[in-house]
């Protein structure tokens, strides 16, 4: 598709979403952390599978940072591959001819589900900045709300990474009781310092942007493109590893035998940022970046359990499997260990695995073998335990 | 002082700076390796203390992406400290009673050394993107040419980090007779992919600003203050360690008891990054910023000698002293490493210190025992073999 189709394609989605939508009415808000709630508001997600009579064969997938709830079907916008269409699929890891496999687009998102973009009924106009900041807390429990729709008590898996992953922490420990299984994968039950200074620094450079207009800019029929590809590509070196990146690219120039003492991309590296920066910028929405980034930084499970991460989950009975990879320097291993001893003071049934790769924090995204191994061998033993046929 | 003063004093500096200037006509060209040669160019330079009779006493300080000439003494753009004086005067490790020292502006640079926002005599405007690319090996190549007009044969010692050890690197490596010992301190050989990725985001930051104006934005009297502000504060991330920023600033919040759910700096770490932006835009120019990271980016210093870092210090009689940091994670410990061990295989007189610290990248910039004893110990020894009494 052309970069003018995805764009049109990605704000065509915003109000009027290709994905099944639930719409709470003004009857029915969404209670949120910032203390006022939002009403009305809708969620868009995808389903696969079949919900089984019992209803206990549901496995609901949260999206990171900048994904969707295309999870295992052609993006409608980007007209690729679903984001985790390897894990996901009729016979895959996560297999939809025996689990109900349900992904929607989070409160703040883009994609369909109620965010800065969508129009505000109560004046006609897009929120922009005039949505209240949404946390993952807030996410979490809109989810909840769908699941209550979809007449689901306990789902029989919560899987996620990154900032899905942390929506995994937070419905074990908001909803312990309806949540089986949960599978937090490259993730922490904090955001650090240093990830919160990369995220400030996006944010700056989306508001640097003089089109971004004070977050008015659709009304304006303009966009921030500029400062958002420079806040995707600073976010894009994080989430590979020098590793990665030396093995990919190295030094090695692009489509040029030498270098052309000048400010053009003479090195693939430069060439691949300045890609993921321009298309990015047609899929997304700007001032989602920047909720999105707000909500990831606000969270902080153990703050909001008195600064004890274990108090969190104390007399959970849900059965974790926590992820993380060596090259993760987003997320690194370190704080899984934190969610694991967390977890282990808790009394709770965890298994901890850490992945060997130097693909980075986008390791969870891609085709790695030992990730799909621990989540089959994971998924099976609790689908027993659970009475679930495997 | 205020920001403005401060603006204007950095501006006051470009083409008449307050340190003493060495300037060199159309007689004297300063070839480049991007095949051209600048001429007339200035090379602005502090020095301190007494170059003996004998002429062996010098020691060149080569600074880093941001730094100057002003390495300890009042800096006449900010009015702070010198950036090196815990390290550099009277009765300090490189001590001023003993040893002549000599700090240049880089070209390329924008304290009064010919840069991209010096007068170009040919037009009377500044250079902006006029000015060829500078690489580090220019940068030397200048520096050897103020080195005789001060009618110093050899050097008793070139120290520097970041960019600075790679100045002292390309000096052992371009000048091997004229370097007695060398410091580089936190640098590397070559600028990794994911060093270009990030200086690539910095660069596209600031072009993304509208006042940039192609790089014309002094004739136009603006300054894309906001594009480098974003540049310096994804820098200043890598100059850090997450756990250096754990310790000092953590999730803490700035001036408040609680979030706001909003997009004000709430965490004492985003005010700290945006005050490290704010102040930077004053005292530096943009396009020297680009011309700074662009240097680092082509410094491969294997690749000039045929892609064997050894045969880059063939034959030297140089005394090395490699230092790193172990949580540096721009020049991580191994950079260092492939530099000794091709000083070893090169059969260089090389020791090699790596010092354990939380403070990253930008430990070499500050009080750290561990460095200062190591240059202290290294210098001590080679004065007695270089027959300087200490």
């Amino acid at each position: 598709m052309t970069r003018v189709r995805i764009a049109r394609a990605a704000s065509d989605e915003v109000n009027n979403p290709t994905s099944q939508v639930v719409r709470f009415g003004a009857d029915r808000p969404l209670a949120l952390d910032s203390g006022g709630a939002l009403a009305p508001f809708q969620i868009a997600y995808q389903t696969y599978g079949t919900l089984n009579a019992q209803k206990t064969n549901a496995v609901m997938i949260c999206h990171a940072l900048t994904g969707d709830q295309h999870v295992a079907n052609t993006n409608p916008v980007t007209g690729k591959d679903g984001w985790w269409d390897v894990l996901i699929g009729p016979g895959l890891i996560i297999d939809t001819d025996r689990f109900f496999v349900i992904c929607s687009n989070v409160i703040g998102g883009c994609l369909g589900s109620t965010g800065p973009a969508s129009t505000n009924p109560a004046t006609g106009k897009p929120y922009a900045l005039g949505l209240p900041v949404i946390t993952i807390r807030d996410m979490v429990r809109a989810q909840a709300m769908l699941v209550d729709h979809l007449g689901i008590e306990q789902l029989f898996s919560v899987v996620g990474g990154s900032m899905g992953g942390m929506q995994v922490l937070e419905w074990a420990s908001s909803y312990p009781d309806r949540v089986f299984t949960a599978l937090p994968i490259a993730t922490g039950a904090r955001h650090s310092s240093q990830n919160i200074a990369f995220h400030e620094v996006g944010r700056q450079a989306v508001m640097a942007d003089p089109d971004w207009l004070g977050g008015r800019y659709i009304e304006a029929g303009k966009r921030p493109t500029k400062g958002l590809a420079v806040a995707r590509m600073a976010a894009h070196i994080t989430y590979l590893s020098e590793a990665a990146l030396h093995r990919k690219f190295g030094r090695n120039l692009q489509d040029r035998d030498a270098l052309t003492f000048g400010f053009d991309a003479d090195f693939q590296i430069e060439s691949y940022l300045r890609h993921q920066g321009a298309t990015f910028v047609d899929r997304f929405d700007a001032n989602s970046y920047l909720y999105m980034t707000r909500a990831m930084d606000y969270f902080d499970l153990a703050a909001d359990h008195g600064g004890r991460l274990a108090d969190a989950f104390a007399g959970t009975k849900t059965r974790f499997c926590v992820v993380s990879f060596t090259s993760d320097w987003l997320f690194p291993t370190a704080e899984s260990r934190d969610i694991v001893h967390a977890l282990n003071a808790a009394g709770a049934s965890v298994s901890f695995v850490e992945i060997e790769t130097d693909r980075g924090h986008d390791a969870f995204l891609l085709d790695e073998p030992e990730l799909f191994s621990a989540i089959r061998g994971f998924l099976r033993s609790a689908a027993r335990a659970r009475g679930l046929e495997q």
